[in-house]
């Protein structure tokens, strides 16, 4: 039974608060980036200490008022917007953007929930550290939600998801107690991974205030090729034979259809095309050495690569970067594909992972059940490396997607029914979020659910951190 | 309030397992590795299915009886050994032990709860693969254990815990409900991670039944170095220049004092000492490269960095393996390091760990603290590269560890009170089991534990499930 923030919890909060952590509650607080949801808050609370969100948690609990965490705004399934129920708080983490420490000797970075993540990343290159989280919305998204949603994005192939690269949390409970877990140890047996349960929690279990995050060492040498492929199965075992020759060197594996690329062409969206001959599909790969003797090994390394997949005829054509600027061509390409995509404007977005033995199967599959029930264009590009496609349908050219109102749901259905049946994952790095919750209660196993609304009632009895996120409220 | 095992619930299993899954309590099932703990079970049941393990959980929760989870009885922290209060039943993983799948696309392995370590690493190997856990009781720990665990080992540097190398599990939770989680997935982010939860938890909270582990490609060429330093910092300061030259691929990362091999001379364990000067202190360095031009590369890049090293003065001495049977006496030093103190006899040993910064702190104010207690001798080796310490102590000689029971407890005290203070861990690898539970209470973070707790109780509310392990029941 949760209730509405009231005037006198609002007072409440003043009295708690510092004047500037008070906010009204601007648009940009209440929309979410592909403009699906409008969200609702009757007040928006900026606090700049653990201490300050603490005190904010015990009001709203004592009160029974919905907190909605919210860090960058940039999250794709709504859970940072709540538009139902009773009034919420909004607890935004901009202010809370400290970098308590850069040790470069533990190879850690301690970090407040708000800090942008491109501020992480830069912090980590200034002291000679790379920090691998990579992803679309780097430039706005803060790392406390990258961690509440697990981020994914293009270096999880070598580097793992967000939760790979946190060694501890800090975090607000919902109680309003204070989670003191700020480890940065490589081995910690002491009791159950907290941590591990609040990443990829999307807010429900409590506020990620602050987080030990891990850096790496910076590659000596990179490569990047641009690989034509016959087919996706042929992206897969070059993938195989790469993993084989270069282990962990790689560090991204990217698909790309022809489709991506017409999109671009039709929405006037500038790039350049890498190969003379537009194959159908074609692989982005990075590798990056550390340790060996020059900066041209990596080079040479993926030149050895493709010598050895062309003659197995897993690769046709391709280009390997040959400066730096030729690098971030091929990368600008990969980066611009969503704003075609966006242009075009998607019927349904699918957001799906697969084991890499089944992708060239779903892909086959896909085009059958999505022929069979509507008529759209297919784009499909994405993390090839973990599996994970984001699998978009489109209008066909001269129609809209608001044209295809009628079977949007039928195709996101057929969609994820294939990959249920594929053993694949309907939401691979997005989150669950608001979008994604009755998907969760289709398709998730039902001992998982349980134990998770255990695991809620449990640590959240109230209900009031982020309801209707995850699970229903 | 739980129930101990009764003739009536005894029948009942009888009825719903095999005759084969019940077995006598024979005294391997009740005891440990240091013989710290003598456990007690009212009957052993091995079921070879999960459906089985299923049937024995409800029939326990039904009945409220506790139920002990065995893997392969190597646990060091008496996980698997419940002494006090009503009897329970113990539940062997010994014949759940199918290796269902290897997968080389997707480079997963699917083995049940039972399966041997070794046995799991061998599988890998024979297919092409690596499967990095390495831990000294490989050859009959049970890899339900190890994840139950979150075991370490030697290789965690590079390829992580036990935890980072299972994509997902199969598990029966308290009530009886199977969680079917063996995804093989790189990216999903559908609700909370329960794989993450139940691996660590030592059987508290539901039994791991399979698990879908992550294989890695075999680097294609190996070298190993027994390097000379002349102290711990030195060791760190070389720790951080290898992994700037090498990246990830430095495998392992072992500190070695002089006192280890001091204790082998003591108690006539055989081994060929590396180098014909002893140094106080040595780290045993494992390097892997994939995809280079040839065998030699790791050994060449070992050598630049021995080069690197010792005009930096951190190394002073070394050799590197030139051989197989060089590399295998090296590592065969290592190994035989437990079996020495093992001899000696320790008067208190402790698996710890600490931030990489405070290593060289610790090992200093230890030797203080620990001289102010009592007049023992240190003999600290371990993990260095992961920041994880065995740092044990002995009688001196001509003195026997039960010599010191009066100090044994405040010299563990001591122990841990300076791990906390350095921001450690005073479990690092080996879990809390019986053993830790109340150090867990003194050093654990307050927030950390109430949440533990109320996980424990809604999960298990019953609490049969490992009772009086990692929380007090």
């Amino acid at each position: 039974m949760l209730n509405s923030l009231t005037q006198d919890i609002t007072a409440r909060l003043q009295t708690v608060l510092p004047a500037a952590a008070l906010k009204d509650p601007e648009p940009r607080y209440l929309e979410d980036p592909r403009g699906r949801f409008a969200g609702k808050a009757g007040v928006v609370v900026a606090p700049s200490t653990t201490e300050e969100v603490a005190a904010v948690v015990r009001e709203a609990n004592a009160a029974r008022v919905p907190i909605v965490p919210f860090g960058g705004g940039t999250g794709l399934v709504g859970g940072q917007v709540l538009a139902e129920g009773p009034m919420p708080i909004l607890l935004s983490l901009e202010r809370l953007n400290r970098i308590r420490e850069v040790n470069t000797d533990d190879a850690v970075l301690v970090a407040e929930a708000g800090v942008i993540l491109a501020t992480v990343q830069d912090a980590a290159r200034e002291r000679g550290f790379l920090f691998p989280l990579s992803i679309a919305s780097e430039g706005s998204a803060r790392i406390g939600g990258n961690l509440s949603t697990n981020a994914g994005g293009l270096n999880v192939l070598r580097y793992g998801n967000c939760r790979d690269l946190c060694l501890g949390i800090e975090a607000v409970l919902p109680d309003g107690n204070i989670l003191h877990g700020l480890k940065r140890l490589r081995k910690d047996n002491t009791g159950y991974d907290l941590r591990h349960l609040l990443i990829g929690a999307e807010g429900t279990l409590g506020v990620i205030t602050a987080a030990a995050l891990r850096l790496f060492p910076v590659p000596t040498s990179q490569a990047t090729g641009y690989l034509a492929v016959p087919d996706p199965a042929s992206a897969l075992a070059l993938l195989s034979m790469a993993r084989a020759r270069l282990g962990e060197a790689i560090s991204a594996f990217e698909l790309i259809a022809a489709q991506a690329l017409r999109f671009l062409d039709e929405t006037g969206v500038s790039y350049r095309d890498p190969l003379p001959e537009r194959p159908d599909w074609a692989v982005l790969i990075d590798v990056g050495l550390s340790g060996q003797g020059g900066a041209g090994d990596a080079a040479a390394a993926l030149e050895a690569l493709f010598e050895e997949a062309s003659a197995a005829g897993l690769v046709t054509d391709g280009i390997l970067a040959s400066s730096e600027a030729q690098r971030a061509d091929l990368w600008h390409l990969r980066e611009v594909l969503p704003e075609g995509n966006k242009r075009v404007g998607a019927v349904a977005s699918h957001d799906v992972s697969l084991p890499l033995s089944r992708v060239a199967e779903f892909l086959d599959r896909g085009r059958q059940v999505i022929a069979s029930v509507a008529d759209v264009r297919i784009n499909c590009y994405g993390h090839l490396g973990d599996g994970n496609l984001h699998y978009n349908v489109f209008p066909q050219p001269g129609r809209k997607a608001a044209d295809y109102g009628n079977v949007r749901d039928a195709l996101i259905r057929a969609v994820h029914d294939l990959v249920a049946d594929c053993n694949g994952s309907i939401s691979a790095e997005h989150g669950i979020g608001r979008m994604k919750v009755d998907d969760l209660e289709r398709y998730g196993d039902p001992a998982k659910l349980a134990a998770m609304r255990a695991i809620k009632s449990a640590l959240d009895p109230n209900g009031i951190m982020n309801p209707g996120a995850v699970l229903k409220s």
